[in-house]
């Protein structure tokens, strides 16, 4: 049986003056702080906020991440993140992204963090809770 | 016949403040822009400099990038950031990079940069003396 | 006689995760970023957008700028970002800025910007739209 | 009797294509991180070493910081930072920043910082043997 799929995290940020380069677009790296802002807002969606899991003594670290650029953003655009969960492995969580200009896809990329223990900073499993608030963001792959 | 292989490039930095974040490590989108800096040392060693391509009216945008984080870096470290050439297309440059504190693998990846007029953005073949310089660094992908 | 007094400019943002360093505080540079980001809104809200006043052949340059931060805001923390206008002169924009987490003001201070020529980037005098524009945010110093 | 006075300590860094924006300069926040990097540096010359300082209970937080800015960096320029110690309070040290392209005097600031501690991060006075290892960096402010 398969359950209901989730829907991706979806939040509008505008680019800033900061993070335009003298080609007059988006700094590359500046997608993946977006990446992570989008990590960010996934967790206050599913658990209220990133801290109430880090105070629970689970943090997150990312291991790999892989992004493809199609358009250029510009200084002052509206952009669409959008995070799903593709996939949580015992301790990984993998993620796909993509950030859009109204209808345009721009960018898209998957991260794949790994849980730690926010004392030691070594692996651990993603706690019960955790797992469970992100499945309503699992996204279909097909 | 197979002509001598080539140098990856090679320079050190030393980790700002700036790049820490709040785990006390690099923040990862620095590495994106440790890569971009290696580029800029590549065109460097291989033309004199990035500026000498660009003024040509060659330039080149990131297409593809992919990366794997093994090791985190902190506040003062010196890194050594290397970059070698493992293809060029028609107008596409494949790199391949590593982050090293000491003998330590930290973060790895590839870049794909496409070639680009700077006048219209639109997609162009590397320019023939680029092509040649760039040569020299091509690494060993066995 | 003397006019109505204007109001700031306000918007609110989100501090990100980029933001913080190991102090797990925002780093101060950002806040010169956030007083850009107040100049941003306080040229949409005045002309519209900030594109309005470039593409009509004015930009601004900062000349000078003077920041006093009292307190630290931290990852997450919503922040109330205001500015207003001090003093216009021929070509030169005195504006005053403050950074509030809720009624704390964190962090306060003035930017002096100069109007250049889009083309030469020479010193040229405010445009008369753009200085009847602004007169609505020029706030009691008083 | 005035004792002999000390130099700047100075270093020089290369302009990142991170740090330029659309009018193809150093986008200014970006100056007030390269102060951050000679106050680095300045207690490396000092101190062997920031860390030194926090491994014993020390930190510092910036209080205030002006800049004037008089030319624009543009991207893979060199640049010279220089950091002077104007002078030393109880627990504050204010000290006088340039930062220079070969003759050219770009940006000139000072910075206020206060001693705290590392866990309280309440204020404290300068530790005597900082503020001993510090008087070689203090300059004539003629």
């Amino acid at each position: 049986m398969i359950g209901p799929m989730g829907q991706p995290c979806v939040h509008t940020i505008r680019v800033r003056y900061a993070e335009c380069d003298r080609q007059d677009v988006v700094f590359n790296p500046h997608y993946l702080a977006y990446f992570d802002m989008s990590m960010t807002e996934l967790f206050r969606a599913a658990l209220g906020g990133y801290d109430v899991m880090t105070e629970a003594g689970a943090d997150i670290v990312l291991a790999h991440t892989e992004l493809t650029f199609r358009g250029s953003a510009r200084f002052d655009d509206e952009l669409e993140l959008s995070v799903g969960v593709l996939r949580m492995g015992e301790s990984s969580l993998l993620c796909e992204h993509q950030v859009r200009r109204r209808e345009e896809l721009l960018t898209s990329g998957t991260t794949r963090h790994v849980f730690v223990d926010t004392d030691t900073m070594n692996k651990r499993a993603i706690p019960g809770w955790v797992r469970e608030a992100l499945e309503g963001f699992v996204v279909d792959t097909g």
